[in-house]
């Protein structure tokens, strides 16, 4: 491609409202267009990173067993109708009526098209397993759509969805696709970690979201430094730490005058957060308080609160005037001791021996309070968000924390839409059962931008070899000037292109100094600097995106070398 | 690929609502799958058809120097706003709100945004030409879809936007543009026309339908069978033809009691529609009569009527009340003698001699009548519709006329939306100007329907090699029992594969007769049996697609042949 016939639009200027480093250098490096909030053009060179990212993700899906086709943009309401989720799906599925006042949507997923499709294709359980797949524009109406294509309303997503006979032989696919997104991950250059995510209210024993760690990522990611485990960080379990042997002392109370808060019995009376109890109260839907009772320095983590047997969903906090009733305590004096209610601890302030806790009496605390000895009737559960340096619990090193952006989930969907929509399979017996499904995504055009966010420096993008534009670009010196330059350039990139390289020629009308930047900017991995001066030489420089200096190579030689440095 | 783990979903039976031939083998074959009115997923099978077109027209695109880029399918009101079409377009525009209740569309084309585009990256002249193209999923909400995915809501079109300083510029993109979408139809195998089309209300010098010919087109195609002339019938010229010298006869008028129609005066008095008139009044906006006479057998072609000099558009037909006020007769003897109206005759009714005619009065007409000598005060214009037999306006050669199925179409659009939209550059002179603008579509899965249309047999489908799904199936008889044939048959299909031929096995458990079958319905050009008598001679028997009989090759031979056959 010579640069001269292709649209490089580049600009210096930072665009104000582009919040996050990849959203800025897209924009900059003219591989986007805003149209509007949240939807945007794909430029001639941003499209040619779109189109490398799909080509992996095809041919890996391919090598996994899986079958390409094209669901539609535009879906029925009544097949979200017969799925519930017509009525279920919040503003962000965009609704339309066509002229003939039918109701349609934009697909933001497409379970029901593709059950709907499985349910009249296959009758068999010889037919399974399927693995269907497709790389497709999807639109979710996001209420606040930011960070360019990262989180954008119009975007391109591969979605998968498999069908089986049994549970069995969806584990299989499961994992297999597992390692698909793994090859996928690794083959673009990207750092990522498959991680344990919710399985939700849909249930399947697992799901895994694969993750791209970036400082700005939206969710936080649990990490073992000595194991590939990887967890949500709301997910992750907090283990049973071994308890310290230590002599109960004798309990005592002691006065806290206006010290309502962790922070305060540390600072007003010594009491390091650690050795202190949190004690907080939910209410459960049919109203029965339940004190949920932490180290002071630890977070509640609602979703393993929610996970607590008996209690009616959904929980809330409990107001401070009905905790007051049944304690007889405000809110900052409240305690395990002696409480009318039933008390669950987290496992870390299950193990704690003579603490400081509320004594449920304004303004007065315990201290030496111990478990059993002073408070009788409790459960042990794990009900904390982990912190960096908690024991992995995979057993091996500690757990570390990094903020990470979601590319992909493949998750087990059982039979929640084949039962809804009554696709069911004759299985080896002849009896009539719901396909059990799975469905894996990944997020085509985000992986673009996140692929930006792990790889840039102050001049511009860094492409990782496999999503790049170009493999390299051509650079000649005064080449409307000097026969020997434009001769040299025009052969060495025949000879690239013969090479079968992606190989890109700036022969723009412009300074060198504009091409060097805007080569930069654009993130192409090598560029070969084409001069009279260095040709007299008998060599042409060669820099990498990330080297620090050029190398000179031999005339002779630069094919060479070039194919050996992006393959 | 192998069958087993491919869906292969045929069926034998002709779906009830498919109207048309392919319509009706893409749901046989398992092409597509209907998920509502004019909305289809591309099952497996039937994608890779659709790969295959995009890939030639990808190519050439690109061979033509036009560069990919991906708008998006939701667009803004506003853009539509700007350029007048948010008002103009009817109901094919299918118009939704988002959340924060703001107004958007599905794009049933992109002029607006690729306008848009161009007038935030586009400053100088010195970046033109630039000729953007995307292939990308539409959606027009068609009162009527039919025919499947011929004439479907949801499709996939290749759109392309070209930007210029002048007319010159276009002109020559426009024309390269020409050559590319033969050479696209070319390498495709089809039977294609390049018709002239009306330029319609924009204007601009040129305009070109692609038609391929098959019966079940929707619109008339006039060939000559001499030279590349055609045009659709609608705009084809009807020549003038010579007049034969013959002395006028005297003029008499006859009664013709009943006789209102050309069929009836024939039948009843013997005059044959080729010399008589009939004649037709049209009222223009502003309320003058006009009449336009034609030959008896000749048709009244509304295009050309509406491009007579000096009416107020639109036409329409007079009522017969206001023309009897006008000429004191009702319609069936109306006729140009001694009328007090502009009269307009076609270029064949006016070489006619010794002619019949209504005359003005009610059960008469007049016969011998003259051009000049009878009528004074007349113009000569084109007004029919061309029809089969015509000479060809080209000056070579006749007409002939058959149907054609629009699945192209290049425009010179001008600069009706960078004036609208306000999209300039700077010319050569320092001076703003609007950019001129070409588009250029084809129609990518209507191609898909139309190659069936012209290519498919008592079996099914035909595929031309270059769009064909896979080019070659290998049937292997009675695999599970043979390791013979299994081996031979594994053999091939690996041999196949590293010759880079795209080769199918089908090893499903099915018997052979479904086999062969279905290889036919899904219109595979090659197939190879490989059953164990015919491998203990020494050979496989491969048949074409359109072959009567099978071909004995060796097995030493069997990729050299297929090679060669299916390249």
């Amino acid at each position: 491609m010579r640069f001269s016939q292709f649209p490089i639009s580049t600009t210096k200027e930072t665009p104000a409202d582009a919040e996050v480093i990849s959203h800025q250098l897209m924009l900059r490096a003219g591989l986007i267009k805003r149209i509007a909030a949240g939807i945007y053009t794909w430029m001639p060179l941003g499209l040619k990173v779109v189109r490398n990212v799909e080509r992996v993700v095809r041919e890996e899906m391919e090598n996994a067993g899986a079958v390409e086709l094209s669901m539609p943009v535009v879906q029925p309401a009544e097949l979200w109708e017969e799925s519930g989720r017509w009525e279920q799906y919040g503003p962000e599925l965009c609704r339309l009526k066509d002229r003939h006042d039918r109701d349609f949507c934009l697909g933001p997923t497409h379970e029901e098209v593709i059950t709907d499709l499985a349910k009249t294709e296959i009758k068999s359980y010889k037919r399974l397993p399927l693995n269907f797949f497709q790389i497709q524009t999807k639109f979710r109406d996001e209420i606040r759509p930011r960070f360019g294509v990262m989180r954008s309303r119009e975007f391109v997503m591969k979605d998968a969805y498999s069908f089986h006979e049994n549970q069995d032989s969806l584990e299989q696919t499961y994992w297999r696709m597992h390692e698909a997104y793994s090859t996928i991950f690794d083959r673009l250059g990207l750092d990522y970690r498959p991680v344990e995510a919710d399985t939700g209210s849909i249930g399947g024993s697992h799901s895994h979201e694969f993750h791209m760690l970036a400082d700005s990522g939206e969710d936080d990611i649990a990490f073992s430094t000595e194991s590939d485990f990887a967890a949500n960080v709301e997910l992750a379990e907090a283990l049973l730490p071994e308890q310290v042997k230590t002599d109960f002392e004798p309990l005592e109370c002691f006065d806290t005058p206006g010290a309502k808060t962790i922070e305060a019995l540390e600072k007003r009376y010594g009491v390091p957060a650690t050795h202190s109890l949190k004690t907080l109260f939910v209410e459960d839907a049919q109203g029965e308080l339940v004190a949920l009772v932490l180290r002071g320095d630890h977070q509640l983590n609602e979703i393993k609160a929610e996970k607590i047997d008996g209690l009616s969903q959904p929980l809330r906090m409990a107001q401070e005037t009905a905790v007051k009733t049944a304690t007889g305590a405000s809110f900052g004096s409240l305690g395990p001791v002696n409480l009318n209610a039933r008390v669950v601890v987290d496992r870390a302030a299950s193990v704690l021996v003579n603490f400081v806790c509320g004594a449920n009496e304004d303004d007065k605390h315990l201290k030496n309070v111990n478990w059993g000895r002073d408070i009788e009737h409790y459960e042990v559960a794990d009900l904390r968000t982990v912190v960096a340096g908690d024991p992995s619990p995979c057993g091996a090193g500690v757990l570390e924390i990094k903020r990470g952006i979601e590319v992909g989930h493949i998750f087990q969907l059982g039979t929640k839409y084949s039962e809804a929509m009554n696709a069911t399979v004759l299985d080896q017996n002849g009896k009539s059962v719901p396909m059990t499904m799975g469905c894996y995504g990944i997020g085509i055009t985000r992986i673009v931008a996140a692929a930006i966010e792990q790889n840039h420096d102050a001049n511009g993008i860094i492409w990782p070899a496999a999503m790049a534009p170009f493999s390299v670009v051509l650079i000649p010196l005064g080449m409307e000037k000097s026969e020997t330059v434009a001769a040299a350039a025009q052969a060495l990139y025949a000879d690239l292109k013969a090479a079968g390289i992606n190989v890109a020629m700036d022969d723009r009308k412009e300074r060198p100094g504009v091409k060097f930047a805007d080569c930069e900017l654009i993130g192409i991995p090598l560029r070969v600097t084409i001069g009279e001066r260095s040709l007299n030489e008998g060599v042409v420089e060669v820099q990498g995106r990330r080297d620090s200096e050029a190398t000179n190579v031999t005339i002779d030689a630069a094919v060479a070398y070039v194919v050996d440095a992006v393959s």
